[in-house]
C-alpha cells in the first residue's frame, strides 16, 4: 500500500557513517533509503557576541541541498544570492533540537557548527540531518575531550528525529518522497533518546487531522526515534 | 503565579477590530492584551505562475515587525536588506494556516495576500496574527462576493491560534512576553474552528517535556481557540 | 473646487497622540486627515563612529510604509531587500530636519533614532512624519532629563512640515492624495516654530512653475506650520 | 573672501564639450572649475512598462562617482551592493529635470536614458550633471531627428541647474567644495531658460535661513542659470 | 621531494564514478587523491534569451564548496548572499571547457547545466571539476539521444584539465593542497582528447616564471591529460 | 586585413598619461587606440586583517567600466547590486598582476588601491587597465618615497599588459573589439619588464589552438609589452 511496500510502522534501511568528511572534527553520512545527508562538524574557538565572557559555549547548524540532490534541479542558493525560508527554517530547528540535548556551560567558551549538506533527497531530510548532526556533534566533542578542552561529553541526552505522517488516511512512520508530496498530514518529531520531546512540528496538508491522529503518529515517532537512537549508539561505538 | 495574574487557563482581553485599515479589501487591528497585530487583505487579480490556468486561487501572508514595537528597538529589515529566519518562519505558517480552511478552487484564479504587521509586541504576534488575519481575509471574500468574483465564500471552516507553555511547571495558556522568555517549552496551535489540527509547534526551550504534557497544552489551545472563533464570529457579523 | 471641499488654505483635520506607542521612550501618532504615521523615538547610549568621543550626539529617522497603507499594496521593501529612492530620501530629509533644531552638544553622546511607520496614506506621509517625529523625540528627551542623561532639553526650535502645490491653478495648503497626484507643483516646506527656513523642496510636476508661486506656497506653508506648532506645544503639554 | 578669490556672484569657469564619449548617441563632459562630470545619453527603442502602448516616451538618468574622484577615496557602489541614499536622490532629480522639458508624446515610444559619471568632484555634482546632462539628451534627440525616429525636437524649453548657498553670512554663487562643507545653508536650483522653477531645493547646515535669504539666492541662481543657458546653446551650436 | 612522496611527473590515484547521483541526467564523482567533487548534469528543455530560436543550444556550469569541504571551515557562500570572484571565475571556466568541444547546433535548443560540488578538497578542485563535468555531460547527451532529443552525441572531442606547478623550482604535475600553497607558479590547463589547447592559465605566486619554464609545465600537462582521457574513456565505457 | 589595417604584429596607439586624477595619490589615464581607461590610485594607511602586524602592505584593485563606455549601454553595477562574474575576474588579475612586482615588505603595512575605471572601451580593456595602473602605482609610491613614509620604492620590476589572438588564422597583437568578438583565440599576457611570466590566459573561442600557436602569441606579447614598458619608463620619467 505504501509505495515502497514497507509496512506502517516500518522505516527505510537507515546507515550512519562517522567520519564520512576527511577534515571535518565530527562526521556522519546519514542515509535514509535515497536520502543521503552529509554532516560535518566544525570547531571554533569562540562565541557569538551575546555569549562572550559568559563561559557557555554555542551549537548551531547550517543546512543546503546540492542543486541537483532533488527529483528535478534545484535553484543554487549561492547563486540566488539568498537562503530561501524553508533552508532558514530547518537550520534553526536543526540547532535547536542539538543544543536541547547539549549542555552549553560544560562545552565551555567554544563554538560547534555543524552543517548538514543534502546529496541526494528523497525525503524527511530535515530529520535525517538532525540524526545525522547528533553523531558528528559527539564526535567533534569526542576530539574535543581528547584535546582536553572540555573536561567531559557535554551530552545530557541524545537526540533523533524522524517525520510520520498520515498518507492515504494511514499513519505511517517515516515517509519518503512520493509520500511526502501526496500526503494528507505530515509531522516532524524530533525526540531524545529517552522519549522526551525536543520538537514536534505537525502540519496538516489538505484537511485538518484530528487529536487523536497526532497520538498515533507521536507512537509511530517513539518506535522509530528508538532504533535510530540504537543505530546512534553502534556508530559511535558507545 | 503568572506575572500577569492571569489564571492558568486565562486569555489575555482579546478584541478584534475588523476594517482598522481604510484601504484594504479586507482588515482587522488582533489586539491580545499589548501585542498588537495589524492584518490587512489584498487582492489581486492573477495567481503565481504554477497555478495559472488551473482555476485555482491563492492566499499567502507577509509578515513584520515595526522596529519599535519590541521593548528594545530592533533593527528594521528592510534596511538590513533582508527578512530574518524568523520572520520568514511566521509568514509560511500564516499562509498555510489560512490555506487549510480556503477552497482554492471556490476561490477562483485570485489571490488573495494578508499583510500582517506588528504594531507593538508583547508576546504571541505569530497567533494573533493567524487570528486577525482570517478575519481580514473573511472580509476581503465578502468582497469579493459583492463584486460577483466569487459565486460563494470558499471558506470550510475558520481558523484561530495560541500559544501555551509550560512556566514554571505548570501549563498555561497564551504566553505573554514575560512568560514566554522565561518558560520551559512552549507550543504554539493552529486549529480550526471546529476542532481540527492544522499546525502544531511544540518546542522544549530548556529541558524536554514529556508527551503527556503535549497533550495537556493541547487542552489549553482547545479552550482559548474555542474563545477566539466566538470573537472572530462577532467580527464578522456572524 | 478642492476634492475634499477645503479652502485654499485650509489644512485637514490634524491630531497629534503623543504616547501611542507603548514601549519607545518618546512616540506619536500623527494624523493628517486619512493619513496616518506612527513615530517612535528609541535612545540608545552610543553615536555612530565618526562621532565617537567628540561630546556630540546624534539623532536620525527611519521610515517606511506598511505594506497596505497605500490605496493599492505596495510591495514589503524587506522582501524586496531594499529600500526604495524614495524612501531613503525621505528618511533623510526627516533626520536632517530634526537635527536643525537640536543641539548636538548638549544631547551628548546619545543616539536618538526615531522611526516613522506609515499606517494609512494619503498624500503628505513625509511632513506628517516630520511633524510626528518633533513630538516624538521631544518626549525622548524630556526622558532623558527625567533620568538625568542630559541637564536641558537640547533644543534651540520646534520644527514641523508640510506640503503646499499648484492645484488646477490655484495655490492650496496640505495636498491630499487626490490633490498631489494631480497638481501642477508640488513643495514641501519645513519651517521652524520661530518661521526659519529649515528645508525647501519644490517640485513642477508638469510645467515649471513662477518664482512668484514659489512665493505664494512659501506663505501658506507659514500659516500651516503655524498651526501645527500650536498642536505640537499642546500635544506635549508646553 | 571666497576660498577661491570669487566675487559673491562668480561662476567658475565653465566648460561643455560635447560629444566627449565615443559610442554614446549624445554626450556631454561638463566642467565646473575641477568639478568633471560626463553625460551619456543612450537610446532604446522601449519603454517602461508603465508606458506600454501610451505612444509616450521616457527620460531618465543614473548617477555615479568614480571611486578616486573624491579629495579622500570613496569606496565603489558597485562593490558594496547597492547605490547609496545620496546616489538615489541624485539620479532621481536629474531626471525629473530633464522631463520637466520634455514632450514625452513628441518623443514617442523611446526611452533615453543619460548616464551621469563623476570624474572629478570639487562640489555642485548634481547641478553640472544636469547641465550637462541637457546638452547630452539634445545631442540624442538630434541624433533621432536625423534617423527619422522623432518628426521634431521634443523640447518644450532648454534646462540648467546651479547652486548656491549662504557662506560666512554672504549669499555666493556656485559653491566649491570647500564653501560646500563649511556654508550655513546650502541650495541647488533647477530652472528653464525662460526661467521657470523645475525644482528648487534649499537645506539649512547650521542655522535655519530667512526667507529673504531665499528670495536672494533665488536671485543669483537667475544670474548663474542665465550664463548656462549661453554656454548650453553654444555647446550645441544653436 | 613532493610532500606526498610522488614523482614530479605522476598524478594522484584518479578515480571517476559515472552515475554517483541518482536522479540527475548525467553525473560522475571525480576523485584525485583527497579532492572528491560530485559533478551532476541537468537537462533543461529551452536555452537562455539570447540563444531563443537559432537552433543551437548550451552548456554552462555552477561550482560550489562545501563548507567543510577546506582543511578549515569556510563561510557558506548562500549565508553570505553571493558567490565569490573565485567561485565565479572557476564556474565560467568550467563552462567555456565544455562549450568547446560540444557543437550546439547538433545539440539543438536544449541547455545542460553542470553542478560541480566538492566534498573534499585537496587542491585541484577545478581542473577535477572540469574532468568529470565531462564525463557527467556525456552521460546526460547519452540520455537525450536515448530519448531521441538529438539525432548524434554533440562532441568534438573530449576535455580534460590538470594543474601543473613549480613546486621548489621543480616543475610538477597535479598539485595538491601542500604544494599548491607553497609553490613558486601555478598553471592549469584545459587540453582537448586531441591535444589542443582549450584554456591555459599560468600564474606566478612569487617571482616571474621564465618562457621556458611555460614549456615544461605544458609537457606535464600533456602527459597527465592524455592519462585523464583514458579514464574518462573507461567510466563511459567507450 | 585586419579592420584597423595595422600589421599583424602592430599594436594601436598607446599613450599613457600620468597625474589624469587631480586627487589620487597616483593615477594614469591609459589610451589604446580607442579604449580609454583611468587608472586612480589611493594610499590607505592600514593593511586587511590578515596582514595585521605583518609589517608587510599590500596592494590590490578594483575594475569598473561606466555604463555608455560600450558600443551599446551595459547595466550599471551598481544599479543590479552586484560585481558581474568577469568584472571580479578582472579586478583580481589586476591585483595579482601589480603584487607580482611589489615587494610587500618593503612597502610595510599601507594599502594602495588602484581603481581602473573604463571612460571607453573597445577591447583590450583588462590589459590597458594593468599597463596605466602600474604607472598610477608607481607615482604613489614617489608620492609615500617623498613623505617618508617608505624608504625606497617598493619595486622588483615594472609590469605590463596585452593581449593578443588569432584572428582570421593570423596570430596578431592587441586586439582591439572587432577582432575580438570575431577571433578563434584570444591570449592575455602580463610580462615584467624583463620578460617573466606574471600570469597566462590563453582562451580558445571556437577551435582549440596549437601549442606552436600559443608560442606564437607569447612572441608578439614580448614585443608589444617591450614597447609598453618604454611608454611607462617615459611616463613616470625615468
Amino acid at each position: 500500500m505504501r509505495p515502497s511496500g514497507r509496512a506502517p510502522d516500518q522505516m527505510r534501511a537507515v546507515t550512519l557513517e562517522p567520519g564520512a568528511s576527511k577534515y571535518a572534527e565530527g562526521s556522519c553520512l546519514a542515509r535514509f533509503g535515497d536520502t543521503h545527508v552529509l554532516c560535518a562538524a566544525s570547531i571554533e574557538d569562540r562565541v557569538p557576541p551575546f555569549l562572550r565572557n559568559s563561559g557557555k559555549g554555542w551549537v548551531t547548524a547550517e543546512y543546503g541541498m546540492l542543486p541537483r540532490s532533488t527529483h528535478t534541479r534545484t535553484d543554487r542558493e549561492a547563486a540566488k544570492g539568498k537562503q530561501s525560508g524553508r533552508t532558514q527554517e530547518i537550520q534553526r530547528l536543526i540547532g535547536r533540537s542539538l543544543r536541547a540535548i547539549v549542555d552549553l556551560e560544560k562545552l565551555g567558551e567554544i563554538t560547534i557548527k555543524v552543517d548538514c549538506d543534502v546529496l541526494q533527497a528523497d525525503g524527511g531530510t530535515r530529520t535525517a540531518a538532525i540524526t545525522g548532526a547528533y553523531v558528528a556533534l559527539h564526535q567533534a566533542c569526542q576530539h574535543l575531550l581528547k584535546l582536553g578542552m572540555v573536561k567531559a561529553l557535554p551530552f545530557t541526552d541524545s537526540v533523533g528525529a524522524i517525520s510520520c505522517g498520515i498518507y492515504k488516511g494511514q499513519p505511517v512512520l517515516d515517509l519518503d518522497y512520493a509520500e511526502d508530496s501526496d500526503c494528507d498530514a505530515d509531522a516532524n518529531f524530533v525526540l531524545t533518546g529517552t522519549g522526551g520531546i525536543v520538537e514536534v512540528q505537525g502540519t496538516a496538508e489538505g484537511a485538518p487531522f484530528s487529536q487523536a491522529q497526532l497520538g498515533e503518529l507521536l507512537g509511530l515517532a517513539n518506535k522509530g526515534i528508538g532504533e535510530l537512537a540504537i543505530l546512534q549508539r553502534k556508530a559511535l561505538g558507545l
